[in-house]
């Protein structure tokens, strides 16, 4: 195929939703069209195993998974690329001009613990609109509920001092930056440095300075002098020559003849922060200015925030980048999207010491004074103890107004769930893992379909 | 900040570029506009150190990174919000409305071999402009030089064999799924599933089919023969049920009564893919079907590859996701932004036991008999023997037009630049690293800048 000319708008993320697909779920569907193959199936898309640096998973990407499945349409040019491809039939890409997500979908809501094997969300739809939906749903899904997981454990190491997301720079492409700004305000992150997740989403945004601005000026007092003018609460970053001694210019600043300057803290993007942070503090102390904070930043993830806190380090912040924003210890999830049920007919694909889980399910979470204490994965209808995560979120492709929520409310959601959560299980060490059992009418629903999988497989 | 509603563009990627940074960007710009600091600054983009697990890098990411800064406007949006912000004065919101990149880039072309501490990209501009595109560049070159980097390594285990992109679903959000299709062409992949990918970048498409098909006929049989139906050169997918059945399933159709049925390969995405593709491809060559290839998918990386081509596995084609799309063992590089001059002296921040150099440089790479045998890292215009891998690409805010290179010629570049890398290099283990110096007028310019910075440093 030819290279098309360079493309501007394409350069900045937009994309034609309807191509952002993986090329066999279009032949499927042509191929669904072409057999006549209409009725509903069921897909659930779960996370088959959990990273082992996890204990449990917070479900995020719901908002954009319905906004997609809402909107999902074959313009004019996803329709005129199709029609160029040798695989599509005229008549197929015509027909494509009225294709409409008209399914349901049922979701744990964008906050919600989950663990392995556990729906996050299933859709009911004629078998080739749930197909279609597959890869763009993934996407998304995986991505945020992989940021929310890892990003949930540096605010619970934190113990309620504030995180802020810093991780723009690294993370893999735009889309993962803002959706991960999103992510992690979701779990209890207090602000973002990026201005365009701060407009969409209508986050906090915090920045400071960076060492090129100190670098520029004549002098770190000269730079620090500059800033300070300009901003109120400002952040000053003391480690671009010696972090001592910026400290001490900071503190000069503040207290000294120019009058007026509103230092918030200063900032440590370097060195030991541990020992720095003590040094910091005990020269702001000694300075009368008990009240300019201290942000530390610089490679930081759960582990290194919770040695800074178990070390009592006098920190006030923590920024935190790169580890966070791609989850650098377990950068992906193990999440499919698997056909449970064809025609009212549950649907299994037979692997070998992997469980298998027919049909629609419900997630009952049991919980003993009020800390969860068990999960059961069941058949959907089966009368089973417990609060059920799973609620209908879209019915005939229109999202359900009831679940419009704001992004405060699943903030506050996800910190209540988090906080019934076993206290052993949030800790940021792995530790023996959440129970989840499977209800009895699905154990027997899963040997049905097992059974008739065996049957198809030797069916010729 | 009041919560926006849902913005259904906003979904697909689409955002405001000149938002796309961190807010310290856009406070340092108003700072050095209130303070008339506008002097030409340049700033390097470069990788600190490599990680452990690779032994070179494949830059990649310029095209977008050119495309930024020739496009890069406050445009009414973007101003709108930025009035509504505490930190900004109507004055700097109104002066942005003008906002234009002017300044120059050099840089190594997509798909060089890269080392700990080359400039991938220098930028030399007013340094509020050079400054506040720090968030774009650093986003995209990091993440499409990761993946080519990455990429490369699968293609070079795969000997010669096509590799294919799958990793769409897991990669990390929209943009991440796009770019690492494009990154992993540049650096030989031979399809991408990704139709997005394909249109926009005009590359090679390939798919298959899902279990979820399979599942949803009454036998495994019916499904083979509807798709094959539909489809010239089909790929089955041969391990929902038993693998060996499903091959001599495919073997049927292709030979039996149902003429027509043009199979072109079978695919296994389980299971031990080295007995498995043995039994297949012997299933295969006895009913005389030896051009019926063999893809393999699954979790596949280099390491994968490396073993099943080192077992001698008759694979056709490896189709790789995951791992490959989140460069899982290493997934972030790095990448640094810094400042090297601010009117025309070399600036450093000080940082112990960290490699300062001030200025513009050039890298210039050694050949002997026709292979890469020592970079140096030189001020530039320093005369050192070898071949200059920085480019002039944009003057004035401008690309140059030789620089617009196609998409092919890139590929094919990348392809002749691994070549001529070190055969120990090119290995998927790690090798002894190679040989990085730095020129004798850098070095004297770093003493120097690290004097100055220190007298910076002390200054009252």
């Amino acid at each position: 195929m030819s290279e098309p000319p360079h493309d501007s708008d394409d350069a900045f993320g937009a994309f034609e939703p309807a191509l952002f697909t993986d090329l066999y779920q279009l032949t499927m569907l042509q191929s669904y069209e072409a057999e006549g193959m209409a009725a509903r199936a069921v897909f659930s898309l779960f996370v088959r195993t959990l990273p082992a640096e996890r204990n449990y998973l917070i479900a995020a990407g719901l908002e954009d998974a319905l906004a997609y499945l809402e909107v999902l349409r074959f313009g004019p040019t996803a329709r005129g690329y199709l029609r160029m491809m040798p695989q599509f039939s005229n008549e197929f890409v015509d027909a494509l001009a009225d294709f409409r997500f008209t399914g349901d979908v049922y979701a744990v809501p964008e906050g919600t613990p989950v663990f392995a094997g556990e729906p996050l969300l299933e859709i009911e739809a004629p078998i080739g609109e749930a197909q279609v939906v597959e890869t763009y749903l993934l996407n998304q899904v995986t991505f945020q509920t992989l940021i929310a997981s890892k990003g949930a454990r540096s605010v619970l190491a934190a113990r309620g001092k504030p995180v802020i997301d810093f991780g723009t720079r690294r993370a893999h492409g735009t889309d993962a930056a803002l959706k991960a700004a999103r992510a992690l305000h979701i779990v209890g992150f207090n602000a973002t440095s990026n201005v365009e997740a701060g407009r969409r989403y209508g986050l906090a945004m915090t920045g400071t300075m960076a060492h090129s601005y100190v670098q520029a000026h004549a002098s770190e007092r000269e730079a620090f002098a500059a800033f300070a003018a300009q901003y109120r609460g400002t952040v000053l970053l003391v480690d671009t020559y010696d972090t001592e001694q910026g400290v001490r210019r900071a503190v000069a600043l503040a207290t000294g003849p120019d009058a007026g300057v509103d230092l918030s803290a200063v900032r440590l993007d370097s060195g030991d922060l541990d020992a720095l942070s003590r040094r910091a503090r005990a020269i702001l102390d000694e300075a009368g200015l008990p009240d300019v904070g201290i942000v530390v930043s610089g490679g930081l993830d759960e582990h290194a925030i919770a040695a800074l806190e178990h070390a009592g380090a006098p920190i006030s912040a923590y920024a935190v980048g790169t580890r966070v924003s791609t989850s650098a210890d377990a950068p992906t999830l193990d999440s499919v999207y698997k056909l449970t049920a064809y025609a009212g007919v549950g649907r299994v694909k037979l692997s070998p010491n992997k469980l298998t889980m027919p049909g629609r399910k419900q997630v009952f979470r049991r919980f003993v004074d009020g800390v969860a204490d068990r999960d059961v994965i069941a058949r959907e209808g089966e009368a089973i103890d417990g609060e059920p995560l799973l609620r209908s979120v879209m019915r005939d492709g229109r999202r359900l107004p009831d679940e419009t929520r704001s992004l405060a409310a699943i903030r506050e959601y996800a910190s209540d769930q988090l906080r019934r959560l076993p206290p052993a299980l949030r800790s940021i060490e792995r530790v023996e893992p959440y129970a989840v059992t499977v209800g009895a009418g699905l154990v027997a629903d899963s040997a049905e379909a097992e059974e008739a999988a065996s049957r198809a497989g030797l069916a010729d």
